[in-house]
This record gives C-alpha cells, sequence and structure tokens, in this order.
C-alpha cells in the first residue's frame, strides 16, 4: 500500500466533502446525526463483535490493563455513546451566525459569519467512543474529519465507521464527510500531519508522547491538549469549609484526569491551623502527600517534595503541598511551574480574588469552585473535542465553537476605495 | 555572539516582561505609547540619520530598487508613523473584558476574560516603520514582543528600538517588553521561531518565501498571510454601473497589494456586453489582460491565459479574465485557484448574493464593494499586524483582538463536582 497515496487521495476526498458539509443545513446535519445513530443501534451487536476481537487481540499481545480498560465497548459505554449523539443533536449548530454588524464611514457595512473550519483531521489512542465522538462533533459544525484511531481499536473503529457512512448515505451526504484511515503504519500520521492542502487543523487527543511528537512533525497547526498541572491556592482569608471541601475534591474526586488538583498551594498565615486537618482528610482517601520545607516542618511524617514535584502531573493520588508567602508567590509559582491549565485560589478576599483572576495565565480561573469544572460538559459546550492548552485559536475545554472560525463580510452599495 | 544563548535570554527577558505588561492597566500603556511617541520626535534627526546610512549601504549593494523604496524613511512617513502611534493610544483596550457569563446547573458562574497572548515574535523585511507599528500593537494589547527586522535596515531599527526603550523606561515600564534583535544573524530567525518555551506565536511579514520557510520550521504558533489571489464575480444581475466601478478599483487603485484583484469573473450570459467596456477602462489604465478562450472570443486581441493564471498574484497591472456559466462556476473556481484572501460577488440577486456569502471560503466575502476594502484601518481595527489566510486564530486583517486570547473565568461559592 502506498500511504502517502493513500492519504493524499483521503486528504482530496475529504476537502472536496468539506465544501459539501460547510454547506449543508442544520435539518440536513442533524437528520445525518440522527441516522447515524440508528445505524449504530442496528450494527451494535456487530459493533460489540469487533470490539471484543480487538480486546481479545489486546489482551494477547499484554496491553497495559488501563489500555485494556479505556478499548472496551461494554453495555454501558455503547449506551453512553448513544447519549452523547443524541446530545450533539440538540446542541444548537454555530455555523452561519453573523454577528458584529456596523456601518464604516466609507458606507461599507462590516460583519463577521461563522463557518467551519473545514477539514479536521483527529489523532488519538485506544479509547474507540472517540470516534463517533470526533466524527459528531465535527459533522454538526460542519467539518469533514479524517480520523486516526490507534492500532489497538481498528476493528472497533471501522465497525463503527461502517455506521457512521451508512447514516452519512441515509441522510444524502458523502461517506466521505467522516473517513477512519484504514491502515495502522505509522506513516499515516505522518502524511495527515502534514497534508496542509488538504487538512486545516489537527486535534490529537492522547498521552503527552503523542502530542508532542504531532506538534513536532506537523505542518497543519494543531490544537493540542499537553498537561494539566493544576493549582489549588488557599488564601489566608478563604473560607476554611470551602477551603477543604474544594481541595479534596479537587485532589480525589478523579486521580487519572487532566484537571485534578496537582499541588496544593497554603497562605503561609494559615499553614499551621489548615494543614493538620488537611492532611488527615487526604490520609484517609490514601493520598500520598509530599511536602515544602515549612510543610514538612508541619506535618513531620510527609515525604519531602523535590523541584521535580512542582513540575509534575501525577494523575495519581499523590499531592504536592507549597507554603507560600503571600498571593504574589502563590501567582508566580503557578505561572512558572504550572501547565496553564485551571488554577484555583479559595478566598473571601475582592482583591486578592480580582488579582488572581487577572494575573494567573492559565485557561481557567476559578474563585471559590473545584477544578473539576473545568470541562466541556460542565462549561455547558455539550461535548468537547479536547482541552486546548495552547493560548491561540481555543484555550480551555474546545466544543463545537473550537471548530469553526469566523470570516469577514462587508455589505456594499457599489463602494469603492478612494 | 552564541546566537542562540542570546535569542534564549531575549525570550527569557520578554517572558518576564511579559507578566509586567499583562497586568499593567490602561494608563500606563497609553503612557508608554507617549512616551514612546515623544521619544521618536526627540530622536527624529538621529533616526533619520540610521536610515540614511541603511538606504546608502543598501545602495552601495544594489539592493532591489522596491525594497530600497520601502526602506526609505523620509519626512510624510516619518510623519505617518507618528500619526499611526496616536491611532493606536485612542484606541480601546482590548484587555480584561469579560463577557458570556452565565450561571451553570452546578451552581458556578461561567464566563470569558480577554488577555493577552504573552510574547510575540515578529518577522519583518524591510520596512523600518513596522519596528513601531508592532511594538505599539504589541504593547497596548498586554504582550511583549521580540522584533526581528530585515538586515538592510538594522540601523534604524536600532535607532527607533532607542526610542522605544527610552519610552518605556519613562512611563515605568521595563525596557525587555519590546526588544529588537540586534544581530544579522539568519540563525536568530531559528532560535526564535522554535523557542516554544519563551515565545507564543509567530507573526511574519514579507514575502512568499519568507513566510513559507517561517511556517516550515517553526516550532511555535504561526499567524501567517501568504498570498492574495483575489476575485470580482460580476453576476448576471449585477448593477452594471457598480461593476465597472468596482472592478476598476479593485484591480488599478494599487497594484502591489494583497487586496487587488488578480482575477475577474464574469457571468456568461453578461460577458459579450459587458466585457469590451471593462477592457477599454483597463486598457486606458494600462493593465494587461489574459482571458480565457471565450473571454478571447469577446476580445479577440488580448493574450491567452494558461492554467498558472488562475493560481497567480500577480502584484502587477496585469489581469486574467475568465467567462463562467454561472454561479456555481464562479465559486467553485474561487475556492479551487484563490488564496482564500478576499473575493466580491456584484449582483442584486437576493439568493445568489446570499450564496456567494456562505460558500465563498475566503477570510473576507463582500456583496457589491472593491476587494480593497479588505484592511485593517478599513475595518476600524486601528491598525493591523497582519492579515491572516490560516483560518485558525484569527482570519483576515489582525488588529489588537488578533494579539490577544480568552480565558475561562468560573465564579463560585465553595462548589465541588458530584
Amino acid at each position: 500500500m502506498d500511504i502517502s497515496a493513500y492519504m493524499s487521495q483521503l486528504g482530496a476526498q475529504a476537502r472536496s466533502a468539506s465544501r459539501i458539509i460547510a454547506r449543508a443545513n442544520t435539518q440536513t446535519k442533524n437528520a445525518a446525526l440522527q441516522a447515524i445513530h440508528d445505524a449504530m443501534v442496528a450494527h451494535r451487536s456487530k459493533i460489540i463483535a469487533a470490539n471484543t476481537c480487538d480486546v481479545d487481540a489486546g489482551r494477547a499481545n499484554d496491553l497495559d490493563p488501563a489500555l485494556l480498560d479505556r478499548l472496551q465497548l461494554n453495555d454501558e459505554r455503547f449506551d453512553g455513546m448513544l447519549e452523547g449523539l443524541r446530545q450533539v443533536i440538540a446542541l444548537p449548530d454555530p455555523i452561519g451566525e453573523m454577528t458584529d454588524f456596523t456601518y464604516r464611514p466609507s458606507g461599507i457595512q462590516l460583519g463577521k459569519m461563522r463557518v467551519p473550519l473545514g477539514v479536521i483531521g483527529i489523532i488519538y489512542e485506544s479509547r474507540p467512543n472517540v470516534t463517533l465522538e470526533a466524527a459528531s462533533l465535527c459533522l454538526k459544525s460542519g467539518n469533514a474529519a479524517i480520523l486516526r484511531g490507534g492500532s489497538e481499536a481498528l476493528h472497533s473503529n471501522q465497525a463503527i465507521a461502517m455506521a457512521i457512512s451508512a447514516g452519512l448515505v441515509n441522510a444524502g451526504l458523502p461517506a466521505s464527510v467522516v473517513q477512519v484511515v484504514e491502515t495502522t503504519d505509522r506513516a499515516a500520521v505522518g502524511a495527515l500531519i502534514t497534508d496542509s492542502e488538504h487538512v486545516d487543523v489537527i486535534v490529537p487527543r492522547g498521552g503527552k508522547g503523542l502530542i508532542e511528537r504531532i506538534t513536532r512533525e506537523a505542518r497543519v497547526p494543531v490544537i493540542k491538549h499537553l498537561d494539566g498541572n493544576c493549582h489549588v491556592f488557599i488564601d489566608r482569608d478563604a473560607d476554611q469549609a470551602k477551603a477543604g471541601r474544594i481541595a479534596l475534591n479537587a485532589k480525589t474526586h478523579r486521580y487519572g484526569v487532566c484537571n485534578a488538583m496537582e499541588t496544593l498551594l497554603i497562605d503561609a498565615p494559615i499553614a499551621a491551623k489548615l494543614l493538620p486537618a488537611l492532611a488527615d482528610a487526604f490520609n484517609s482517601k490514601g493520598v500520598e502527600l509530599r511536602g515544602c520545607e515549612k510543610t514538612c516542618a508541619i506535618l513531620p511524617t510527609i515525604l519531602a517534595a523535590t523541584e521535580a514535584d512542582w513540575f509534575t502531573e501525577y494523575l495519581a493520588p499523590v499531592l504536592a503541598i507549597k507554603v507560600v508567602n503571600d498571593l504574589s508567590e502563590a501567582i508566580d509559582h503557578i505561572n512558572h511551574y504550572g501547565s496553564h491549565h485551571t488554577d484555583v485560589i479559595v478566598t473571601e478576599h475582592y482583591s486578592r480574588g480580582r488579582r488572581f483572576l487577572a494575573e494567573v495565565d492559565s485557561s481557567s480561573v476559578m474563585i471559590n469552585a473545584s477544578t473539576r469544572f473545568a470541562d466541556g460538559f460542565e462549561y455547558g459546550l455539550g461535548a468537547e473535542i479536547g482541552i486546548s492548552t495552547d493560548k491561540i485559536h481555543a484555550r480551555g475545554p474546545v466544543g463545537l465553537e473550537g471548530l469553526t472560525s469566523q470570516k469577514w463580510i462587508v455589505f456594499g452599495d457599489g463602494q469603492i476605495r478612494q
């Protein structure tokens, strides 16, 4: 198989399909999503069988148990996929929105129209439900998609792709609106991320290694999500009940997620009073604590944190704790060691809260709420294609709007430039 | 000189200055811009002398006359720079705008805050006025800037940089908010565009060769401007007086600009009637015409266009003309051969105008107005750092807002995720 020719053909087909899906109206796009939903239901046993085949192969190949778990499509997860699809149908269509029209001194009337990006390449690892999720978000936002899942999920992804194609065709749209790459050759990824003629943006979903490789090699813009090294800072004027509740939730609600707290910062004047109770609460959840020198002076039984700890996204029941002298030190620590994902201040002090909001350089900045709220569903985006740690284009959870762009519209009556 | 160490030091200084300028209020930023203005006035003769030195050297080195012209800072251009600076002072400050606040079912209140991008690297060619323009736009939008001008303008840029530094320091801001790279070694560009630790976005301004090289080698997101292959389509229901006026203005108002028309598309039913008069008008301006087969049948004296003509941005008094069968063929031609910059339909037909707006995939799409309006000043952006032909982040003219991003803000009362 000539991978380069194959990928270039997928690209050309996607570009051509993108013109058609870009001008499809909301009714047509929703009808296609509903037809995909119905095809998923009709093909359910076939898809589950294909998935079982992937899971068996994964087990035989000693796939990491966490990956094996993510690969598996049980009944509950299948129902979750269908529910997600229905939610995307219910979301408002972002395309065609016209805003900000004003008359300019020349007499032209200027505004903006929201339009699809064009062709979106999604590269992801083992979870096969991403195939349906990504396809439905791209379709609803008027984009064509090229999906490249992990080799360990190939049969599952192909079975889901068949249902998607059936739905698209059923609704009178070309099957090439959503194409799943049918080779596990890694050269296909290289071809996709450098095909700037046919691909407008790449969204990688997976581990840091995958994303770093793609960012390094891509010639197409990438909406990337690196790590989530999130902080909670408990200010001296925090409501201590809120502080305890938020810190515990941010760390222990789920460990393996990017919006979990990884470092707790605590204001010096309240550290001695607050830390023992907090440590007890974390201990009772089995969280390992690693503290700065001042923290260890208050909690002598815990481990000492090293410089590396402040940079680390544990994704595990481990928490670094640092006592800071004041708000300034907290902000500096977060901006230096953090990953600009989600950071929280717990305080009742108006001016310090306001300063934290303005100066912390993260995609989500919160006062008196858990980091765990940084999520497409919690933010009402309906679904998310990813969480961007980039600053340009889309920051934080990326929903339908992140898959669109705005073009300028000019209405005139024959105006010319003088 | 160790270029890599030097650039990394500039980067670190910029990153640190970016934290300070990001939290500077509007008054401080405007005071700094005014102080830079006053320093420019005070250093005027020194800057002009430095420029004369560059121009003399350019002449001695047989610099291309067009580049030599762009390099020159005469009195009129110097006054233009000062006027531009005063306009930037008068622009509203985009930073801190908070929008879209709503309560979510969890009780958190969610919205967005407009924030600077951080550190912006600008790489440009001979025009020294870009130094001041880019510096003032970055400063007003709360960003630190690293500016790398062409080697032929080094003395001019350094003299302007001294005025900028003097102004910044005078207003109590660090001089490193705006740094001009003081080496002409091309390795400095390579270091700048790969320093993703210190630089958030690169804006290249210059020829296609420069921009393609930067896009290829950058590891930092690039807001790029490639070519402007703009079209005017005259629909069968065009007002013919408007059509003639717009076509002539779009081509002949200025030739060497990216928003000039390069191909005229004309609807078949009106081609025979309209083309002779249009050809006369273009001939009288000295514009060379190149036509498709049908055009040449109507205008037998003109050259035949080749396939390459449809892709070409002439930036010169040359115009390609094609007769199309209908709106669909016009849209397909524009989307295939165009550069997605600015395209116009001249029509009085409601539905065809509406379809053109929706389906032409360009950063500016216009009805009954000249392509020449696609410009930061005409759009009221005050000034532009460039015109983006990208689809992500900023599309079309990029003003202050294009140098900003939005972060999510969450206000809570102690909410945790259930």
